[in-house]
């Protein structure tokens, strides 16, 4: 069971390759430049997008649209309900990242229009930000995820990634130091990683570009939400044991290194997926 | 003397790391992610969030404002007065950074507009940012010191810092080859650094975010501002000799890396601090 | 003919660091931090600045103005036109980089307004933006040029870029494999550069910055043009050398590493152009 989903992992990495395909992000100020290079490093393409004039056509001649709430404003908000209504009309799949989901009430609105209005192919945050949506006791630490929440175990995750699955329709993915992916069917397990991604900005960010990068390339939704944390979380593995002493900044640099170094072995020797 | 605001530094770091204080940034989209990474390599948890419909309740559960007018815009000037209001409030210390003050008629009144309706707990700027608001002639060079300004000597230098913590009651700092830290009783001079940082954007953003962090962790914010200023000071040296030769980008990684392996040991060592 | 262009842009070269020009950059949010980096780097001073209410007072203290449409939306697009307009009473040259021009309406026509309110010094793009600008038909893939324009000849090429630089009284560049640079009169090829700089975010962008630092140095658009690209290909080949099979991070820090290297000598072993 575990060789069939890498070996699917494997063949939508190669699709991503094969399409290179454009990747419309409506996403924040902090982190926008390792997400436009990590979707390079996969081998799609980026292109960031956010004014309510453009959005439509941006997001019409792109295969995903990644939505990220980090530093979300009215401004943008209204280009992601706008961009994300189009790509509903246009079947192109969706990916949405709840940053900070729980933090405060225009997050939390936010959320639920973006969840009101756009069908999602894949939903993707942290237990805090996933713990929020399924109207459970969350106690987000700003745009990290709680100990609390963190500590509330793996049972509950994987009922919590079901439920969301199910009642939105899409696949749900809570990243920690187990990753949990469900699509209400069938809910993975993903235990690549290392504890010093936490140490820099933007990895969950960057997970959820390189799980936009899959969808532009595959329609197994279930299979590009895996494909992108297995790829975030291997690439900061090898990114840990290469530069791990050496301090932040160098991690930082060697997991953008080591996505644009990704290939099918590397899969086959790393990844570590299970059902749950 | 010097041993004793060493150890003061030591006891600060030791509780940013102990904390992890959340430190809310309304702040340039120039140097936002670095400002993010320095914020979590120091130990502490950054959020950048500027939304006039949101940054009372970010800043209601931070331990620190950080206030960045780099790239202000009439959208932001109006969050980050609202948030500094908040901020003072709840008694959670605001820094702030006067990128670029008497550069244009926008930054002077915004710079003003903060000082007038925000009570500060730390005021950083470089020589030609703090001669403006001291009321003296400055001849800013875009958002960098000219070097009229920084030629115009640390006694003089001392006084202005000095001035300006008591009108504003406020710890005064400005950094350049020696930094100067004030609160209008004790003036020390700090002289870590590399004259290489100002090959880099943002280090003195970065050196704010330091403080900000440290402000989220004491309440002697003397003590929080040289030890953000002793920090990056550190940091820089430490790259520089490192990786000096390598060229600019490679110095910009190892000043993360830097920040992300600094240590009580390495304070002791290094740092150079005293009375003015 | 080749060493007379090698000799004006060294001459040039020189003038950025004796001159250390103040650049004002309106520019996007993705490759901003690059775009300041790399100005520093070849010795100029980088400011950003977008609010409608300072961008002519610090347009006036600049040497050169950029703009980039990269993530355009209503607010930066009037505080641009204000921008190119104050630096043509002034006399200060102006760079306009077009990104993702042809990809929507909203891009295509902020373009058409910048070009016909906006005297430009140096216009740089694609072969899909400049198509575009030309008329010609363009199947841009969002900001990257389309295969089919890349094949579209250097013969075809020469002809666009002196075409539109005599239509717009400026130097027009298209950068690729091979990049172009014409003021109507001359058109000069540049062979520096590596397939790998396509996979970092903002080479572009860079770039264009560069040519502006130089802008902000010479009169001699021309030369500024193909100055600030020769910088970024030979930057972009003594990278890919030095650190090409480790990744695109590795490699992105390594260009920031070359251009803050960059001397005379460089210029003359590794230049490589010649006139059409």
């Amino acid at each position: 069971m575990e060789i069939k989903y890498i070996e699917k992992v494997k063949k939508a990495f190669e699709m991503v390759h094969t399409k290179k395909p454009l990747v419309h992000h409506i996403t924040n100020y902090v982190t926008v430049n390792d997400c436009a290079n990590i979707t390079l490093a996969i081998g799609a393409s980026p292109i960031m997008a956010d004014d309510i004039r453009e959005v439509e056509a941006i997001t019409s001649i792109s295969s995903a649209l990644v939505l990220n709430i980090g530093t979300l404003n009215e401004r943008t908000v209204q280009a992601m309900l706008a961009a994300g209504e189009k790509a509903n009309k246009l079947e192109i799949p969706v990916v949405f990242d709840p940053v900070g989901a729980g933090a405060s009430e225009l997050r939390n609105r936010t959320t639920e229009q973006i969840l009101e209005k756009v069908q999602l192919s894949v939903l993707r945050g942290n237990m805090s930000e996933i713990r929020f949506i399924a109207g459970l006791e969350a106690s987000t630490k700003g745009v990290d995820a709680s100990d609390a929440d963190i500590n509330s175990g793996l049972a509950a995750g994987c009922s919590i990634s079901e439920t969301i699955a199910k009642k939105y329709g899409c696949v749900a993915a809570i990243t920690g130091e187990t990753d949990i992916v469900s699509d209400g069917q069938h809910t993975l397990l993903l235990e690549n990683g290392t504890k010093l991604l936490s140490g820099i900005t933007g990895t969950g960010c960057m997970c959820t570009s390189l799980i936009g990068s899959f969808c532009g390339a595959t329609e197994d939704f279930l299979v590009a939400a895996a494909g992108g944390i297995l790829c975030m979380g291997i690439a900061g593995e090898a990114a840990a044991e290469k530069v791990g002493k050496e301090g932040s900044g160098s991690l930082h640099k060697a997991i953008i290194d080591s996505v644009s170094n990704m290939n099918a072995e590397i899969f086959t020797k790393r990844a570590k997926i299970h059902e749950a």
